[in-house]
């Protein structure tokens, strides 16, 4: 396999990732190794702003302009402008700014898949509760090897509907839903009042899968910089679309989303994604995300990087095949950089039992498997190793 | 003035600080000065992270145990347990929690100082929009110097008052409201229902008074470590009481706040403040926050630390009488680090003034005001320097 689709040879490049060096690491989705430069940035930014701060006009106009650029570079990678991008703390921020800044009225009712992280599923449980809102489940996991998860919704779809929750990149078997053709459907459904809105949840596929959001039509794609994009945790994103930003209400409410008139009172929200932020961050953070995407961009561009983990990880899938006792939940090659796979009975001690062999996966509960990861910095040697290890446990 | 009121001088305890070493620096009530042990605990987190994970069930158990201790270190300060701690992005997410975790019934009422800060007063303003609650506002800044703030508190309750939103110590002005005081009127006070609830933004009040939340009876307490604990922006905090905790609901949420059953389904709420954590955060800088709390802490327990800020609040401004053309706004010492005084008409070019002379001060919009912040690091060679430099300006 072709180890240098980008410019700098894979071997090469992956050096700048220090968590690379001492372990064999599958897990991506969970959080992405952070480069030596994303480390030097974040302590240089601390630095700099005890230098010419901490709070003064000119680190403060700084700090200004380094939030604008973070916009800007996270809005790169998804095909889009900084306009549409609120900055967040994670995904799980992200997606509450959408479910909570809807003016629900009882009755209405939310379509969400069965494939959604349990903290989306607690705080659309709680939205329930609070507005009389009807939760709908449509069973997508039925479709990762056949079926049309596109009908499935649209079958779902009711007069009440106004709002579907989905992942554009499911965590638990990294089937790839088609974003277009489903927020097509739901914004053609015909309706009294509201279109149907589309909140994805893009944990797994912002820095995994090429986009280009305005194309897509989706409302509502909440994401983080600390997994397949390789930044530090704690910084994450949310886009809105045009329309979706003209109906959407702030909830959580900070400094940083409102202009104050010379009184020093709110006056106006601000008229792009900053009226969703709340208030002071942990800004050298986003200095790491900018260097970690810069990293990357050495490498190669979105397309060049997905290229390669669909590369590896049909790799990895195939190679688990000839593995007796190990069944991938998938019958085809997977669509990104999730693998998931079931060993009948011990998912558990096995990951435990790899961890102190220094190869990092995880376990999912439902279904109940074990995930491995490929990111573009894989390399064929460690899914060789995986593979021929797992061979001698199983 | 004594400067070693704490075992260490003062000079030589400053010396850890990066950030006083090139500067002249009064704006501890915008963001604190971090000391070098904080800048590299962030850093060694960061590798540590990356080294046993950056994703695993190692790091993630070690991550949980450093976050509960941030949650002890952080609940120490406030006389409290670590149950009673919610960790927060910053002092404002705090605030929204206990805002938005109210059940508001149309025609309940919010009773808000006239001193709070801008984020506060809009989401304030969005929750009455959003749930027809009324907000009536108590005029507290006219009893800076005369007057009896908790006796304007109480005479502005209403049967219908469900919450009240104050500053422990006003971001404007300086002045410390009798907290134990104002609460004791607002549970006292008789209502149908539920008893009149007290928030209090405390991003001035943590790190500069000594504090005994659990004695002062109040319900939530929302505060930030960036200021005058002097650890890193993005890590703050809310007290809950043990009364509020049981009423209120959590509204952002994510996985750090439910638990999960065997399916990975939510199953039930944390039963401690974690309950209104989110997810992911920018773990490296509660390393930050810890160390710089250790760092005051090797130098006075916080009734020394207070003792030695109005100390010198109160000779800076005893300094500044002597200066014709500058108006404290307080006649009296004050009771706290905020020293704001008026320089007519030529507040904000007088702060870009000093500020290129090396003298880091902030304005303050209403009062206009400019505001000097003390804290027990400042030397009184500094408040001199300033005083001098001023004398010389104005």
């Amino acid at each position: 396999m072709t180890s240098n689709l980008g410019k700098i040879p894979i071997e090469q490049h992956r050096k700048q990732f220090p968590g690379l060096a001492n372990k064999t690491y599958f897990n991506f989705g969970g959080q992405g190794t952070l480069p030596e430069s994303a480390l030097e940035a974040i302590a240089n930014t601390h630095r700099y702003i005890q230098e010419i701060g901490p709070f003064s006009e000119k680190i403060n106009n700084w700090l200004q302009a380094k939030t604008a650029l973070t916009r800007q570079i996270i809005a790169e990678e998804l095909g889009t402008t900084a306009n549409n991008i609120t900055l967040t703390e994670n995904v799980t921020a992200g997606c509450n700014i959408a479910l909570w800044g809807i003016d629900w009225q009882p009755g209405d009712s939310i379509l969400m898949s069965d494939c959604e992280h349990p903290g989306v599923i607690a705080a659309v449980t709680e939205i329930s509760r609070r507005f009389a809102v009807k939760i709908e489940i449509c069973p997508i996991l039925p479709t990762l090897n056949q079926g049309d998860p596109v009908a499935i919704i649209q079958q779902s779809l009711t007069p009440r509907t106004r709002l579907v929750v989905i992942s554009h990149l499911l965590w638990n078997t990294g089937q790839v839903l088609p974003l277009k053709e489903i927020v097509t459907v739901c914004h053609n459904y015909p309706t009294d009042k509201h279109p149907i809105q589309v909140l994805a949840d893009a944990a797994q596929s912002v820095g995994s899968l090429p986009l280009n959001l305005p194309e897509s039509g989706i409302d509502y794609y909440a994401f983080t910089g600390h997994k397949w994009l390789c930044g530090p945790a704690g910084v994450g994103g949310l886009y809105i679309s045009e329309a979706a930003f003209a109906t959407l209400y702030p909830t959580f409410i900070g400094w940083r989303g409102i202009d104050t008139d010379s009184q020093g009172q709110p006056e106006n929200w601000k008229d792009s994604g900053e009226k969703f932020e709340i208030a002071t961050s942990a800004y050298p953070e986003y200095a790491g995300l900018r260097e970690a995407i810069a990293v990357h961009r050495q490498w190669g561009d979105a397309q060049q990087r997905y290229q390669r983990i669909c590369q590896l990880s049909n790799y990895l899938w195939s190679s688990l095949q000839t593995i007796s006792g190990v069944e991938c939940l998938k019958t085809s090659p997977p669509e990104a950089g999730l693998v998931s796979f079931k060993v009948l009975g011990k998912s558990k001690s096995l990951v435990k039992t790899l961890e102190k062999k220094g190869f990092f996966l995880r376990t999912i509960a439902n279904p109940d498997c074990i995930r491995a990861c490929v990111h573009y910095l894989t390399l064929t040697e460690e899914i060789d190793n995986l593979v021929q290890l797992l061979s001698s446990l199983v």
